[in-house]
């Protein structure tokens, strides 16, 4: 097995920068969409084969050095008890929000064999159909990114809701904080068991926070997780989008790599980040948007900048967007597989 | 008068840290609203009496130490030949976007007087109004900022049109970004004669930009518009939102102000900025939705990092909600104030 990806992850010597791309099984890939055409996304999601068919795909297409499980951070909250629809336009939307401690009681703790079995079948499936390919990526979200969902109802602007009843109710919060975190724990820990060589955490809205309230409502819980999934040994990327004004605190996580946005200079983030952590990311998405002069100037500056972390993950600053077309994502594999070769 | 924000911006000496905020005149004020339900957005914006009187509100209801022109970075897009409208959820609509040099033809140089005489007119109004009370800052969009509305048409969430066309035609990037320049220095210049004490650029949407590209696209052109307005001898306060991967490039626009939003720790800004500029910021604006005990403390960390810059404006990370409490606005105002004469 190509195992590149996972000797990057643990600051190992590798004879390339190994690269996946969040999202890469993905509405951009025709394959995909064929797929995709058959059923809806939640039940692609939960079937088994299907799901682990779009996670295979771009390790074919495109070269990647790794698999990431095809599913949504949403899945948990779904078996949490509240109810998951995804709207074409609007994205996902859960019925009747968290406001109040009586909304809490809702809210379940989870049992994956039971509740999400068809994740850990996904990933079974998957492990013996890369067995001689690459290492398979689990994930969940954050707690507090899964926390917006949860308040807001689905995706929103200015998180009015989530950081009202963060600042006006914050025992209301953490206890919200408590129940999610026990969840994804128990979630991240099944994953692995099932045979997750590596997870992602992503916090896709603790950018939205000011660095005191990320630190007092946000990060504790990720650090939670990270210690009690630390005795399973495999490795931790925690990805911050929007890090700018977190990487210090983010560094503090104990994760094994942390994985940046594309609006920070990977060079000055390692520097903020120190040696003693992995770093992922962090091209601009739109950048596959241009034309392969420009890409491998790009491709080329991070690479450089990368050498001088712990150890560099490649890819992009957040998920590939869906109108990327598809021989890009395939010649920027090939580039930095390339050009971090020859370094 | 009232001139300790223009004292604050030179980094001279203040009894007090001076507040204004960003959208101080707006949607959450019942006496805007008033105004308001009589004509639409534009016409607002475009009717001196009207204009001036919804720019003096929050200076009667609030307390703050300067007045801003209330107006729409839009305008002077509009006067450049865009026809320009507003709806109701979806905000800005520019037709007929900019995407090629034959569109580029289209847009026209302004002569303020001639284009709009209404915004000077509005400044004379307000200069007299305000001559026993505070100063009046004018505004602009950075050139970046406006790039991205003339591009896309309207809003946009990953700039995708606007960063291919950076990224694959960069040539007709830079000329767009030109013609704005040298409209929007026309524009600042002609408020400043007209009676502007002070001018902020907005740069609502570098903080897209990953830094390489930022300092490539975005900020040779702020720059250049900085130091041309320099002979004219007023402050000039550069906002750049989602500035924490953008600091350090941010510094070197000439500025005597930089105003950063929410998602950076003031204090570390502070350092990374270095001791010749003064800083603007930077409460994020969800901290109006919790109590006022939450939000001394807030306000008592930001002002007492504050201390540590050339001079500090306390504002808001970003512009005040719509849904906001007036007596919170009032409260904050206060606060900075009381806090700040203690320290």
């Amino acid at each position: 097995m190509n195992d590149t990806f996972l000797r990057a992850c643990r600051g190992e010597s590798v004879e390339y920068t190994p690269i996946w791309i969040m999202r890469q099984a993905g509405r951009y890939l025709p394959e995909y969409q064929k797929v995709r055409a058959k059923v809806d996304f939640l039940t692609l999601c939960k079937t088994p084969e299907l799901a682990a068919e779009v996670t295979i795909q771009p390790v074919d297409i495109l070269g990647v050095d790794a698999a990431i499980l095809f599913s949504d951070i949403l899945i948990p909250v779904e078996a949490m008890g509240m109810k998951l629809r995804f709207l074409e336009r609007k994205g996902p939307v859960l019925n009747r929000p968290i406001r109040t401690e009586r909304d809490l009681k809702r809210l379940k703790r989870i049992e994956p064999e039971v509740d999400l079995p068809f994740v850990l079948d996904t990933i079974k499936i998957l492990r013996k159909a890369l067995r001689r390919k690459v290492p398979l990526i689990g994930f969940a979200g954050a707690p507090f990114t899964l926390a917006t969902y949860m308040i807001e109802g689905g995706s929103s602007k200015n998180f009015l809701n989530t950081k009202t009843m963060m600042l006006s109710e914050p025992q209301l919060f953490h206890n919200l904080m408590g129940k999610i975190t026990e969840v994804t724990e128990t979630y991240l820990s099944a994953q692995i068991k099932a045979g997750a060589q590596a997870v992602q955490i992503f916090d896709s809205w603790a950018g939205a926070l000011a660095p005191d309230d990320y630190k007092a409502f946000s990060l504790p819980y990720v650090k939670r997780i990270i210690s009690n999934l630390r005795p399973l040994g495999v490795p931790i990327i925690y990805f911050v989008n929007n890090c700018g004004g977190l990487l210090e605190l983010a560094r503090t996580s104990g994760a094994d790599v942390i994985g940046i946005d594309w609006r920070v200079d990977i060079g000055k983030a390692i520097t903020r980040l120190g040696r003693d952590v992995s770093v992922q990311g962090n091209l601009d998405p739109v950048a596959l948007f241009s034309d392969e002069k420009v890409l491998e100037r790009k491709v080329g500056d991070i690479l450089k900048k990368g050498r001088r972390a712990k150890g560099h993950v490649f890819n992009l600053g957040h998920g590939i967007l869906p109108q990327t077309p598809p021989h890009m994502a395939r010649a920027l594999v090939e580039m930095v597989h390339e050009l971090s070769s020859k370094q």
